[in-house]
């Protein structure tokens, strides 16, 4: 991804035709589009082949199986046009290397979790994210997501993986701030219910875009 | 499930006509088909309803996302008519009991990972294993998966879950006995590719019951 708007969209909704009426009408604001299982469960990978074609799109899977079966998925979803990958890592070295090896035949972005925006990740992910993004860094992955809820992992995650890119979920419906998310290292910003959900989304990310300078 | 034959078959492929056809032709032996991820992604969840309407279908979904996400994926794959849901427990308690109440209003079961049968579980899983154990049992989880691959570990776990269900993955390709499984505390024994790239499947699998009498 270049750094551009530094936003990227989380397509949470599980309607394919609304999902692909708001990528179409948002796809300007945004660095990549996120989609997850909901909206592919409800739809097919034909989503992921339609919104690939104009935008780049982020396959977030949280792929977390034996390798075999992680190669499998990833190999799905990137075959219909995903450019980026979202797996986790504490299924260990073995699982993560057989979506970076996947990621990488397919010239794709791998991304990994190392810690989450929701409550429930503090109890067993937080006190691992700083071996999680060291993993994430032995495997080459392109970058690591790192919750905009709690900025002071963020500066902790980025201590362990240099340069490479932070993807911050969290902003908006679950409380966290884009500009303290950024100033605390974060790249890009992943935003969802709280653009989708709003009277007017291009107005809101419009004023989100204006925060964030 | 009630236990017969203590068999549960993961359909591991990824063709839905090939996936039904398997389904109907060793179905008699087994208590449960499990289907993951790179089977939905290639065919929908049509082939869950299919399979569903001739067997027990648990949904081997791994879930390890934010709680919202969570109960999407949970109510997508339930809805189309599984009867098991597979989760994981590492993303922290809200994270399961979203699986949990969504299982439970569809008066399906679930099964969450302890740690699995791969060797790069033994990372950060494996340490973790009785943790994640004691909060299937707070949640009232219908039972866990734990690694056939390490009959020790089975034994371990069952005594952090009382008298709850123990699955166990990772006989015959992977290396696993079934009979140690047995004797270290599994209920049932989750068989993929041993049986479904056998010369004879049906043939592979009355021995394998035989080799569990």
């Amino acid at each position: 991804m270049k750094k551009d708007s530094r936003l990227i969209l989380a397509l949470d909704v599980t309607s394919s035709d609304r999902a692909i009426s708001l990528a179409r009408s948002l796809n300007e604001y945004f660095d990549a589009i996120k989609i997850g299982y909901p909206l592919i469960l409800s739809s097919g990978l034909d989503v992921v082949r339609e919104i690939s074609s104009f935008s780049q799109v982020i396959a977030d899977l949280k792929v977390a199986d034996i390798p075999n079966t992680n190669r499998l998925i990833c190999e799905a979803v990137l075959s219909a046009g995903a450019g980026g990958l979202i797996a986790h890592a504490f299924t260990g070295r073995d699982s993560l290397e057989a979506c970076a090896d996947c990621v990488g035949e397919h010239g794709a972005d791998l991304y990994v979790v190392t810690e989450m925006s929701h409550p429930g990740s503090r109890q067993f992910m937080a006190p691992l994210a700083l071996d999680l993004a060291r993993l994430a860094a032995q495997v080459d992955a392109a970058g690591v997501v790192a919750p905009a809820t709690r900025p002071e992992r963020i500066s902790l995650i980025r201590s362990a993986i240099g340069s490479r890119t932070i993807i911050s979920p969290g902003v908006g419906a679950q409380g966290g701030s884009a500009r303290e998310a950024l100033d605390a290292g974060a790249d890009y910003i992943i935003v969802g219910r709280s653009v989708l959900q709003a009277e007017d989304p291009r107005a809101y990310v419009k004023g989100l875009l204006s925060q964030m300078r």
